[in-house]
């Protein structure tokens, strides 16, 4: 299973495909509305979102409610279009006008307009936009009803947001029930977040964070131990495509454990005359397969690079030194990620049990998934 | 330019095929041989290493020491090999002795057991072993070689082994000259790297830690900005492929940072009629695309499961209670992945390069890459 | 350069995403439609392509007519999806009306309804319909504006339908001028194809038939010799995709051809200080590569499976013999797969392209092509 | 399942690694080295394959008989070598002597040294030579031990060779039973075919012919209906890698059929409570999958361009009219390609097959087949 997205912002819609999909998957449409709400209104989020609204138009591949095992096409209309239509149009529009010059740094607007050897950076800037993390999401959520079929369940909470920092401890499964528009567990850390949250909106600036995922036990052995069907590579490729992401790791305080060996791996023990891995640090993950344990993920995101305080560029109209772009933005992607995270990784996962058991439809994968 | 691998650790040989070469990269034999005994030498490691000690066998794509744009195919020895001959054959070699039931956590045994449906962990730990990471080693010399044609500088330096950190600020140049074996300009830290190591040694443990790496500056817009050919996607997929690797992160302390946006996002300016990217904490990389700047990635290493002491683990064949196997290990894998990294980075590279100049020679490819 | 696709040709539309696009194609909306009015209005169809009357709509990656070097999406209406709504939607729909029981021989109901497991052949015939070609000719319609921005052309002409010849000798260059909708030079056959379509329509019957490809001289070298990008590989896996297509050959005669090597293998000359390649009989490419000669490929379409007649089947429902549904059906897909075979070749031939001398944007790559 | 190749064919040795390979095939090394002597013994061969007598060197991914699921590596020596090593290899050789300037009509040498900017076709033409079609050799033994294991069988036989035609009918399990090294049933025309080779070599020239293939029945829906995963689409692009190959169909003389639809489509009938399809002339695949029938297809190979008499051309060193090398050369490739033909088909067959239902174990895969 995977996705191929097009789309600019302002232009008419989004398109997505999803690919590689088995027959019989049940899907909901008020499913997939509630996870697209989700990623529009979680915190942070600029008023930008209300005037979106996305309502997923689901074309093909699904045929009452069940997918046919062809590839799954929709479109999420950008309602903002209608005022950008002189503009952004396939045909017949006007790119004199709305020209991006001052090029905004931390954007793909220098590298994009070098890349496409253009003169106004709107010609990258459209495309560039997290705008179609919205794509990711429906795809995801096809993902994650097949995965609810097999019994597979992802949750994800904000660990922390600028300064702010969530430092209590969760059970996984409590995890798997952070919801939107927080997705925390902890309310004194999101009322500090909503502080923060304001403060930077006072100052025209933005925030990054951390955020944890959790991806309840799949059955031990899928994805391999050489190359590119790695699990943890299959993830990392596309967690790393979402716009604001930094850095991921897996299993506890990667980048912060500082013991030995024998501290960080666990065992292997027997529980109902079944093998499991406890008290492991390295999060569901061995030797690029899963072991049967909850898989962990922590991502970093950066701030958001448009801020309404702008920022020191160039404009390349002129050539002389200009501030970017202060646009109507978000204050922080961080609580927005949450839905969109768990939704590229549902798709990541579901391409890596097909390609062990197989992909043609539901009936026999529950089946096959059973028998090992 | 991608890497196809192939081989088991005690098995005859090591066989890696590289393919999407270019023609006329001048390649070194010296250069490569060097590579796998930096590989081989790093701090930490075990003496095993000194019996590998490895050569490369450069049998197809390369002419006279220029490659041919045919793929290019190599083998390494397993000097090993002749001692497990009569158990690591591909035929007629006896399976009942030298088993590993007595399965290794945190390693590939217990996954790769279910996944292959084994008795056996042997068949598993042969190929999921990081001794595949010397073929990494030879395909990343000749992306180096080609990088080299173009200007282009991969720098590595170790910034923490367990609890010792290298807290010591580095110019980028500087770190693209860090050298095997400790890779680290601060011989402050290198001593007590020794001590820390020799410490784990006669505790039979292990160690994990960081690495952080630098590519010089390449030009505006490689990569792209939706999907898979997004530069930090193909980066981190790849270093993800590498054994001990958890976690990696672009930019300055991805999972540290604090503070707001306007402090994080840096300028544009110009400089010499070309526009820079000045004071970013993104680290080379602007949706997507590489921005002129310096890349800087820093990456974490678990420490190696293989732990002289072993752990408590359940032996599949008597069902009981075991310790796993005390065999000959290093004790981290940190100094040793600084070649291996190096070499991962640059073959990733080198495919983001290809997918936009273009991939038939040498001579066009250099005067592609002036022309832009 | 690929194309997605989805969509079921009684669904509320056809989606298709055109990937590794360069910037700067200039596309041309009422090019896009003509060709889809070639598709839809050629000899030998039947009314209901009267009723489909696509009309493009292009929602992202093109901007005021250029490329944006962002994906292509696009959406062609299914005009007829109106009567089929309460059966054909994604959502709350009634499945167990039209349901298609009695299997269709020759088409994909039987062994699609075995991989899906279903119990209503509608839940595969949608998908598998040729209907989806609409959405080649799209993407093959940029394609092929990129092609003529390098100054290659494509052209196709018919040479048999059942068993009506062409025999007639065509100057390469002719046959890049052959039209719609019967695209033959040759009047008297156009004139018998005529009747022989009538016959067969009279009597419930389909035809198939053969159609000859030239695509004018590329620069030598574009392809590679070893592997998955032979160019008689790339191209071949993308005609073999389409639904009547049963086999296909390049340059002259080559299933019929029984001389000797030196009766088929031209010679290599000099012109304009050039070398060419003159009198050979293997059509334009030599050892996977173009060797800058025309490239001429036929190919062999059966008969439509779907024939007013009707077929000996069994109805899956009650278990019991049954004639396959008697449709509205077109006589031929002979002359409307012209406009496609052209779209798809053009498109297979851009990804050749840019694979050897880049994607980014066109003014680079048409200075590219030029320095070769 | 898939094949990477490297080599060229004086070089050291040719090396290929069989990839997503299911643990637990059974593999027989004299299984591997029959095939290897069909290919190189089978008539119309020239003495240069008496030197090879090739003999594969299995170094990774099988132990004892088995595979492990990890990548199949194998290195073929190239034994003539020895007499080239001076001139072919990877490090300090001569590439002033033994450069072939006078480009060989019909060869890659012409597009390859444009491509690679070379001025010695030497460096294109040893990686170009079908000498690398060994390769195929060995990856296919292991996919048709797979196949073997679900109780799928190829056969080859050779039609035609030159204006010598088999006519006879057979059945297609006849077919399966065709042997090196004439790949035929026909003693007549053996001896037929036997003249025509003689005289051929008389006259210095070469031949070509057509050969055709049949896979006995598969379960129904593998492969799939849209898009490059339709079986004809896998194996077209498979096929069309091999040097010689020009063209192929599916079925029963699809360029030659002239009748109508009705003729060409069978019919489902029911027999033993299962469907299946009768008399059809379309060879086993239907919407792009497998419909349970006999798979056939027919393959058109042209004449090696290499021939004794030699071809007018120009030496690119004097820019004159030269006649082209007047090497040592097979008479036809026609009968070699038989063994060529069914590996190849055979490791695509596998790729089709683990895409549906997976690709572990072979414990799992017969299971899952045998419950279809």
């Amino acid at each position: 299973m995977y996705l191929v997205k097009a789309g600019e912002s302002h232009g008419k819609a989004m398109i997505g495909i999803l690919c590689d999909v088995p027959a019989g998957i049940k899907v909901d449409k008020s499913h997939i509305n509630a996870l697209l709400q989700e990623r529009s209104f979680a915190l942070g989020r600029s008023e930008r979102q209300v005037i979106e609204n996305d309502e997923i138009n689901l074309i093909t591949g699904i045929r009452n409610g069940y997918t046919l095992g062809n590839n799954v096409g929709f479109v999420i209309e950008n309602k903002v279009h209608s005022d950008y239509e002189n503009i952004m149009s396939a045909f017949d529009c006007d790119t004199s006008s709305a020209q991006v010059t001052a090029l905004r740094p931390g954007h793909a607007d220098l590298p994009g307009i070098c890349r496409g050897n253009f003169k106004d950076a709107r010609n990258v800037l459209e495309g560039a936009s997290a705008r179609n993390t919205c794509l990711n999401v429906v795809g995801g959520a096809v993902a994650l009803s097949m995965l609810d079929m097999l019994g597979i369940k992802i949750g994800v909470r904000v660990r922390s947001l600028g300064y702010e920092k969530d430092e209590s401890d969760c059970d996984f499964n409590q995890i798997l029930n952070a919801k939107s528009p927080a997705y925390s567990l902890n309310q004194n850390f999101i009322d500090r977040c909503k502080s923060l949250i304001e403060s930077a909106k006072n100052s025209g600036d933005t925030l990054g964070g951390t955020v944890e995922m959790v991806i309840s036990p799949i059955k031990k052995g899928f994805g391999f131990y050489m190359g590119e069907k790695r699990v943890n590579s299959v993830i990392a490729q596309d967690i790393m495509q979402i716009q604001s992401v930094k850095g991921l790791y897996f299993g506890e305080n990667s980048f912060e454990f500082n013991g030995f060996g024998s501290n960080y791996h666990g065992n292997i023990n027997k529980q109902d005359n079944s093998l499991i891995v406890s008290n492991s640090l390295s999060g569901g993950i061995d030797g690029g397969m899963t072991n049967g344990d909850y898989i962990k993920i922590t991502v970093a995101l950066k701030p958001i690079p448009t801020t309404k305080k702008g920022l020191e560029t160039i404009d390349i109209k002129t050539g002389e030194k200009a501030i970017s772009a202060k646009e109507r933005s978000d204050i922080t992607a961080v609580f927005a990620s949450c839905s969109i995270l768990k939704c590229v990784v549902a798709t990541a996962i579901s391409k890596v049990i097909t390609e062990r058991i197989g992909c043609d439809n539901m009936t026999e994968i529950i089946k096959r998934y059973a028998d090992l």
